[in-house]
């Protein structure tokens, strides 16, 4: 689902990543979890997801004190240490701010 | 592949569409246009796409000045017209500075 976002400004964070043959079900099942959780946090906004070869995930956010606070979340910070040891060939993290916005 | 881009702050549009089962071969054929095409635009820094049932291709940008004259190339018009004609069932638009970049 395309996310249904306040006027502007608010924060993205712009997650690319390219997964490791490694990364399987136990993976999938934190994916999963982290697809949940990050709905559940403070100054969350909606978030939007897409995987071929790439995978990119997009989360909104009310500030950048509500991405940091998200970043340092207990189970979050589990994601992201096993992300980087075994889950993800490589990956990049964006953190911007968002000036306009405009659809249909 | 992700993006190589340069220290920040830079620009970033995230474009964010769901498909329309209307967009056949025609949609494809002036996908892999824009593709090709966007890398040749000045001011261009990398994009980088997926796609499942949504799909998010992110461009990155060195100024506004950059996206406003991408958004206004002639071939790039006419793609965003047939886009929101036949191709797209719904889509959003989100142009944003690029305050902070890390990732291994």
């Amino acid at each position: 689902m395309i996310s249904n976002t306040p006027p502007t400004p608010y924060y993205a964070v712009i997650f690319t990543s390219i997964k490791s043959p490694e990364a399987g079900e136990d993976y999938s099942d934190m994916a999963r979890e982290m697809d949940a959780l990050v709905t559940e946090q403070s100054g969350y906004l909606g978030h939007e997801s897409a995987r071929d070869s790439l995978g990119i995930t997009v989360s909104y956010w009310v500030s950048l004190e509500a991405i940091a606070a998200w970043k340092n979340e207990t189970r979050h910070l589990l994601a992201q240490d096993l992300g980087r040891e075994k889950w993800y060939q490589t990956y990049k993290i964006r953190i911007c701010k968002v000036e306009k916005e405009y659809g249909f």
